[in-house]
């Protein structure tokens, strides 16, 4: 490998179509020019994705860029932030044109979706991984954090859980047909979709929020320890796809609660705005329980019996992804 | 590994001693929350170190968290940015306290020099590989970019050139004795200066401005494409230290000028600029030629014969590295 083919790798990565007018310089500098806008504060979110790690090694170059940006967004999208600007560190062991191409596909498309300019990067030679750092924009009074969460708020989480995680041992351990199901719930896995427009549609309406990485039980669990609360959650409420329902093992909520990656907002609403906030989503979105001033994450059933969420041996991908390995 | 295991990291990235006043949330929800000044740009930079690409596989931990924030402190630097907030995104295979303790105290000692907070961060398993970004403030009308330099603007260069280079060569290649001298070099390499004080000093005042990451030939080379000019150096004038000289090779201004990892600054400066910003300075800074409208980098020497660079053969340790490898 040459410094020359290294600098191939730059085109792949000045094809962007967005262009913002809060960027006066972009890539090209010693460093990047932005121009915050007046009266707001600066959301800001950085994870790393590693191949093998976080993503297993022949997982396709479109789905890899796609992911390592979404899951950014997610962490914006929790926070009730307007994305604007997005930076890319991308490590790989040789600029490999067919891979790259559908790596900047996957990426920018997404970018592009969302009006989201790459404005900076490092591109080196090494084990193949991806940083990607995203800011966006929100004002101080109305930006959704995990410690609002309230006795009496109801607790709702939007699309459904659990997809992700069975994709994942789907795709771990194929089965004998590879079918329409298994195939979407991959893609699930592998397309997750950050919920922006249902997090700008929370400001200054939901008590605590939080993006569903970790798994609902372990990410609603940050939520209660930082609001100082307790929940009660119906299992006969998750909303589950028919896609997972169809090909979950036997008890199959556990599974939904603690396989990770979907990606989905965890949010608590106070009474009062159950209404008008829910009119606001774009997407579907679910009741599940409801905060309790009595400390702990519980379970039940339809027939009110309380329920133990096992071990279910679904362990993610990894145990450092995302908040997990944050060094908080 | 397990998860508590990687949970232990945290508390090495949570002994930071600086608290801004603009980080109204810092580390420990979905994304941190910033506040940008009013009436200032924000100057953002993001660099990746990878262990046996940009640095010896056994660099000293502490090494290696001081270089991985003063790399892109020095971006900053060359923007003439004051330094604000920083992310790290650290992949490491195993919780290694003891590298840990060195890396943090590397990191932190520079980060609190410099008044400058960490906000988040991801750490994850994986090659050992580090991802820093900064962001610094800086005003539209005072930021130093590459592409000002003008036909007549004198041409300068903070501290001395080549050291790093030279060291890293020592580094590689030992020798019988680990002089004095050989170790004063490898300490430069390893613990590089960002020049904060001296950018900030040069705002509104230099034509242009540079990090010296690639070698003075390349970088000066990448001021003279964004400025549309040419220039002439004169080897003679070409500031090195007393540690070069005693152990450079025979052509040792080649070496000095191809050799990267300096991390000084280069500048132009207008004639009528000259007295009043060097003498704004804080550290020692030499004229060592002059801008010209005629194309391409000439090198002179003091009998105003012109010389030829030479491919030194001093190869970086690698060819990635900073603004090469960005994606521009």
């Amino acid at each position: 490998m040459t410094c020359s083919e290294f600098d191939l790798i730059r085109h792949f990565f000045t094809r962007q179509s967005i262009q913002r007018a809060d960027v006066p310089l972009g890539i090209g500098d010693d460093a990047a020019l932005l121009a915050p806008p007046a009266g707001h504060l600066l959301a800001v979110s950085v994870d790393t994705l590693i191949a093998g790690v976080h993503f297993p090694l022949d997982t396709a170059a479109r789905a890899v860029g796609y992911k390592s940006l979404a899951v950014n967004l997610s962490d914006l999208a929790a926070m009730g932030a307007e994305p604007a600007w997005v930076t890319l560190a991308l490590s790989l062991p040789e600029p490999d044109e067919a891979w790259l191409t559908g790596f900047a596909q996957g990426f920018f498309d997404l970018a592009n979706t969302h009006s989201v300019q790459l404005v900076g990067g490092d591109t080196t030679r090494g084990p193949l991984s991806i940083t990607v750092q995203v800011t966006g924009f929100v004002s101080q009074e109305r930006a959704l954090l995990r410690n609002g969460a309230q006795p009496g708020d109801g607790i709702f989480v939007t699309g459904t859980v659990g997809d992700a995680g069975l994709g994942l041992r789907l795709y771990q351990q194929p089965s004998d047909a590879n079918s329409d199901t298994t195939m979407q719930l991959i893609h699930r896995l592998e397309f997750p979709t950050p919920r922006i427009a249902a997090g700008l549609a929370l400001r200054g309406r939901a008590s605590s929020a939080i993006d569903v990485s970790d798994g609902l039980a372990a990410d609603l669990g940050h939520v209660l320890m930082a609001s100082g609360v307790g929940a009660d959650i119906h299992v006969d409420q998750l909303p589950l796809s028919l896609a997972y329902r169809s090909l979950a093992p036997e008890n199959d909520w556990q599974v939904a609660v603690s396989a990770g990656d979907d990606y989905e907002l965890c949010f608590t609403l106070p009474a009062g705005q159950e209404v008008a906030a829910l009119a606001g989503l774009d997407c579907t979105c679910t009741r599940i329980g409801e905060i309790s001033a009595s400390p702990g994450l519980r379970w039940w059933d339809a027939n009110d019996q309380q329920l133990t969420l096992q071990n279910t041996g679904f362990d993610h991908f990894t145990c450092s992804q995302q908040g997990k390995g944050k060094p908080q």
